[in-house]
């Protein structure tokens, strides 16, 4: 969470004057997102009698400039058809992208809405409807994009991460990765074998906003990819569900798995597979966060979150044996 | 410049509720002051048809709970005075200040406008114009504070800099600094001997917007204190007026100045005496900001500032023989 590209006003000032959007009459630096600089700007348009609001965001460098387009093109897909996403603004020369000190930049529409620290279980039902009606929106969106931390990428991103420095942090840690590597490598679908197609990929807690109890965005669409949609669900089943003692909710995530289920009916394969793509989705999770604790440097402006968080997960969904253990009856 | 508490969003609803203003929609982490954590908040009043900002402050520990009734009161002072100041805001049981997340903590009023990074000189004719008013007006305040970074506090800072690190940092520093420091104890004038009262004392061009060239806000009242007042337009001097190479800008120096007499005219004895208070000042941020250079763990969120800008602004003033030099005339 920081402000990494520190714009002087004047130079936002001059950026949205290529918009159609009013003047800048204020504009501040926001703690949003790890890998973007984020502005919330406010602009007072001619007509109206009070200032709209924006986010103007700097792509820093660990998102590829190659990927913006299918970031650009799923945000449009997804406002067209009435999902509460960001929407990116075109210029007065029908320009989404643009270049702001030396970095790739644009403006999104503002969302309303708070996310939820502890979300409750009509906080997960909304987001599992939403879910779903992502998936099935994002059904006739023409661009790719392969999930650079998908299953293929876990072996290596272990092999990346100092033995010793692993078993310092727990000793038994090796002992739990490696056989559950070895078994996910072995056990992990095929393509065909499930539904197939875009997913949001880092849905957390707090890159969803609620309005009251109704959902009123999803943000951050720069890890979105190509993917088995039941493992976004797994991602939100895991990163929404589990309580700070580190118990799952049996309520919170009955709510969400039938409210996808409602929308989008979860295949009996689908079903299957779920407690398999979790302990994947733990895995992922575990071993970025394993890599970042041992590879970020200490003096890095970035709060280092504790890897064995999800350690406690990936155990648990080791010993689901089918989705009634998730409450989805 | 950083959140340093970071708040579940839902805490923030829950304190908003404290206040008549209506339910909050939006929250965001804004990167600005470093000596607290500010949120950006938006509510939707059940009347209004849009939604209206404020700022929420969680003082961190440089700040003195013991200071916050002069600093509140003084925003208070100004802003019925017509000032565009932050003015805080009352609950619903008549408190201001309130605690949140086991810190002080209040709201504030959201002033619209932009920080000028390169001030030219209308911006600086603008903000004499306000420093002035702002002196005036901060007459009849009733409540006291001192200057803990005053004259006296220079040569107690300058010990608690390692002599080592300072000869490191610019081998010919403690041969400036130590005759400088000298000088300034000697000549230094006495509290009666100059119009003396509440000082902003950190009026640096981010702590200040414009609407155009209009000002539209003073903002960051955590270092006002008691001192000369022409001290106070020694620091504007001072971190307006230099251009990015060094050089003092004689247009914005001379409006400022001219702007500043003209509402609050300059006794001879504060002409005299400004080349020596913008001398004090100079050293008081070169001190400072060497301390810090020194002292601040290498871990530490914070972007350290280099003390060598303010040897060279030192330089100039010492040379400065009239204010004619600083373009007033």
């Amino acid at each position: 969470m920081a402000v990494y590209t520190n714009l002087a006003e004047e130079e936002i000032a001059d950026f949205i004057a290529l918009y159609d959007i009013g003047e800048l009459v204020a504009a501040k630096g926001i703690a949003e997102g790890v890998e973007n600089s984020n502005y919330l700007i406010q602009t007072q348009p001619i007509a109206a009698n009070h200032p709209t609001p924006y986010i103007l965001t700097l792509f820093e460098k660990r998102v590829k400039e190659a990927d913006l387009p299918f970031f650009i093109g799923l945000m449009e897909h997804l406002a067209a058809r009435g999902l509460p996403v960001p929407s990116p603004l075109v210029d007065r020369q029908g320009r989404i992208l643009q270049r702001l000190a030396e970095r790739p930049a644009l403006i999104v529409s503002f969302l309303t809405g708070l996310s939820r620290r502890r979300p409750q279980p009509q906080h997960c039902r909304e987001l599992g409807e939403s879910l779903a009606k992502l998936h099935l929106a994002s059904a006739g969106f023409g661009l790719q994009r392969a999930n650079a931390l998908n299953q293929a990428a876990w072996q290596p991103l272990y092999q990346r991460c100092d033995p010793t420095e692993v078993s310092l942090l727990a000793k038994h840690l090796p002992q739990e990765i490696e056989p559950e590597l070895a078994r996910l490598a072995q056990a992990w679908p095929k393509p065909h074998e499930l539904a197939w197609g875009v997913i949001h990929a880092d849905l957390f807690p707090n890159n969803v906003f609620f309005t009251g109890e109704k959902l009123s965005g999803m943000i951050d669409f720069y890890f979105a990819c190509e993917d088995f949609l039941a493992y976004d669900l797994a991602i939100c089943l895991t990163s929404w569900c589990f309580e700070a003692d580190g118990s799952f909710n049996l309520t919170k995530g009955g709510a969400m798995l039938k409210a996808y289920h409602a929308v989008r009916p979860l295949s009996a394969e689908e079903q299957h597979y779920l407690p398999l793509l979790a302990c994947g989705c733990a895995m992922r999770f575990l071993l970025t966060r394993l890599y970042d604790w041992i590879n970020t440097p200490k003096t890095a402006l970035v709060v280092k979150l504790n890897p064995l968080e999800y350690l406690s997960y990936l155990r648990f969904h080791q010993n689901v044996r089918s989705l009634a253990d998730y409450g989805f009856s």
